[in-house]
């Protein structure tokens, strides 16, 4: 393996809870000799390396002879531990001098500021959790809806890694099986592929290949903007998806009207919903501005949800609109509530946004857009990070070539070059093949603490 | 004592840090059979009532046949815990949907969300800690100074409540004197109070009040706000004292400029400093309702800094300005490196915000004037809450009376009745005499999960 991007085993420190005030905050250190320097800031003082793992202890924290706080300390001991490594969390009182007091003291006791993910970067490092768990670490905390968590606790149980490690098994006898024709090629071996074996590992990538789309739109989530004409009611359709209770924040973008956004949880995908600008021709120079701005937010959309009012029907501007929509969009026929509602073209749902009837029919649509079909089975696991979608077409499309290989008769050694690569790839997705680069960008975008 | 403001011991729950995505955050539960609860949610089943107190457990937390975190899991046995009753601090993942998901799952299984300050409230009930360090508690928590974090750690650690428990002693003893002479009055006794004794209570009490003005600064800020004619060097000023690395927070105000407002740490004074709009007369309905705020924000400050051009002079508009201030105000004779530089006339501090000379003295006079003198020996206690400072007067002054009533001979039996208020307003201070208004009050003001 790779040297690892930080120095690998100083003893760092930093602050798990946020920056912010509140009951308690936790501090977390690890590394060797994180116990005894933490001892010499204890008054009375206490052996912190002799306590047993997995224990907590009440005591006072001394900046030279000014105490600092009374904590609850809890003592890990290698490599029972997170990172594998001794060392402790203190949970003190959640004051931000308290927290300024306590990481300035353990800084210039020799401690130092751990770097974005480096707690989990050391767990892997030592053998804690491969990479597929460790960047399920940091999907966890960063899942935006409960249907996120869910599939992020999963990948961090382990369910992709095992699927990976069977599939790598396969492989790797596999490979065993060619290196005696190799070795030996004028044995009569035959071919030694197991076809059934070889074909229940590529079902096996194929399957979370094919599920790493969804997995990505449940954790990074997705963009929806509702379109339209003015009065065509999307500002009462807005309302009405996140009159369910569901509404996490809402902001008002630019000064007269440009769009709307909030969050909401539709079926478990966050959405950034965006309710635009009536798109109309307008010499007002704000007007003018605002209407182009509507125009960046529907082009960078997911899906576009185009409302026409049901009771005046398409215009030859919404045909221009929806024509010019490059994405995937949603039709809806709005006002079906209304008794001069004309009939609706093919294509076209259903809904009242007064009544809110057929908005549960859109959302379904809405997510079935975004997620590109229907939701997995949820018993499965889901893919969510781009690098370990990457690596398993790599592998997917090695082992093509193998196969493809293979019915040409190719000699054994270069099949065997097929199969390295395909190994190689599923080695980079558990991590037991890793470069420091890798770990470096990874880890990154891990928040400081974790 | 009185009831508590919440049921007493049913199994509570809370957020203890911000709800805010990070590395960990901490659910706190407590209350008899809580562990028993709790041990209903793990899987594999966990018997958490059986394990020893201070000890942590890595678990998983199910709802139904759904797993919802991998945990770490601390285990507290009554009475060893912050609340003396049996409890747990769960360490999940900072998500926003695991600690909905968690706490939802907490209240569905029993638990009932606590209210402000509810642990400490059952600390206090359950003999863990007096009144004044249950407020030094939430005292710690909102410090925003370091010097406020060690008044308030002080307190904590019991300072207040020794200095009271030893007066109350002594006022006790006193009684007792004072008993003997009401159910002997034959027996020739003499005064049996302790004068030496009394007079030192009378002491400790009377430095505790003194303090206390000081204790409320450093705990809750002062607000200091620069003043003077435009071009007086108001935003240099404002600036240099932001300049030396202590801002923390910097807003603007209104559209044009009616004032700046930033938080500093003044001497361990939390202190609001406001950049206000230059007074002059205008006509621009807009600088003549900025003009108005600068006077309001004039007048609630607790210091105003009056800046004077010093290559200018004091202004008729000056002295206006400077007579109608109703609070402290320290007079500045800005410009203090120009060579053009007038006379200083008397009471006017010498600044330059251009080159920072002077500044150190203007802050030490600032600090001066919010703290209503020097600042007192940092080894002295300073109570901070405004309800202790109150029953220390009271306490004072029934002690005043009782000295009073003594010189004029008043018999044992009245006298006792103003000490027996001496000792209530202290009993009330540490909570041995409370009621359920006072405890509702003060736990109130507590943030959720402490």
């Amino acid at each position: 393996m790779s040297p690892a991007v930080h120095s690998p085993d100083d003893p760092i420190a930093a602050l798990a809870t946020p920056a912010a005030s509140s009951a308690l905050a936790v501090i977390r250190v690890s590394g060797p000799g994180s116990l005894a320097m933490l001892s010499g800031l204890t008054a009375p003082s206490r052996d912190l390396s002799g306590m047993r793992g997995h224990t907590i202890h009440r005591l006072r924290l001394r900046d030279g002879d000014e105490d600092v706080d009374d904590v609850l300390l809890a003592v890990y001991q290698a490599p029972r531990s997170y990172t594998g490594e001794e060392g402790a969390e203190i949970f003190c009182h959640g004051s931000l001098p308290v927290i300024q007091r306590l990481l300035s003291l353990l800084i210039r006791s020799g401690f130092r500021q751990a770097g974005p993910g480096e707690f989990t970067q050391r767990a892997f490092l030592n053998g804690r959790m491969d990479l597929t768990r460790a960047e399920a670490v940091n999907e966890i905390v960063r899942a935006r809806t409960d249907r996120a968590r869910g599939l992020a606790l999963q990948r961090l149980a382990g369910a992709v890694e095992e699927r990976i490690r069977s599939a790598r098994e396969a492989l790797v006898d596999l490979r065993a099986s060619l290196e005696v024709m190799i070795d030996y090629p004028e044995e009569e071996t035959g071919d030694a592929v197991d076809d059934v074996r070889l074909q229940a590992a590529v079902d096996l990538l194929s399957s979370l290949s094919r599920g790493a789309r969804q997995g990505r739109i449940y954790q990074e989530g997705a963009s929806v903007a509702i379109a339209g004409a003015t009065n065509a009611g999307k500002s009462r359709l807005f309302n009405a998806m996140l009159r369910q209770d569901r509404a996490i924040v809402s902001e008002i973008h630019g000064t007269t009207r440009d769009w709307l956004e909030a969050s909401v949880n539709l079926g478990g995908v966050p959405v950034r919903l965006y309710d635009t600008a009536g798109i109309r021709d307008s010499l007002d120079p704000l007007e003018v501005e605002g209407m182009r701005r509507t125009e960046e937010v529907i082009r960078a959309a997911d899906v576009v949800v185009y409302l026409v009012d049901g009771t005046r029907g398409v215009s030859p501007e919404d045909e221009r609109t929806l024509a010019g929509l490059s994405g995937p969009a949603i039709r809806v026929w709005n006002k079906a509530d209304l008794p001069g509602l004309l009939p609706r073209p093919e294509g076209f749902l259903p809904v009242s946004a007064a009544t809110a009837d057929g908005i549960d029919s859109l959302e379904a649509g809405i997510v079935g857009a975004v997620l590109g079909g229907d939701p997995r089975d949820s018993s499965e696991p889901l893919v969510s990070s781009d690098r370990q979608r990457d690596l398993l077409d790599q592998a997917l499309a090695a082992l093509t070539r193998f196969s493809q290989a293979r019915t040409r008769q190719v000699p054994p050694d270069l099949l065997a070059v097929d199969l390295a690569d395909a190994l190689e790839a599923l080695g980079e997705m558990t991590g037991e093949v890793t470069s420091a680069e890798i770990l470096d960008r990874m880890f990154s975008q891990f928040c400081v603490g974790k």
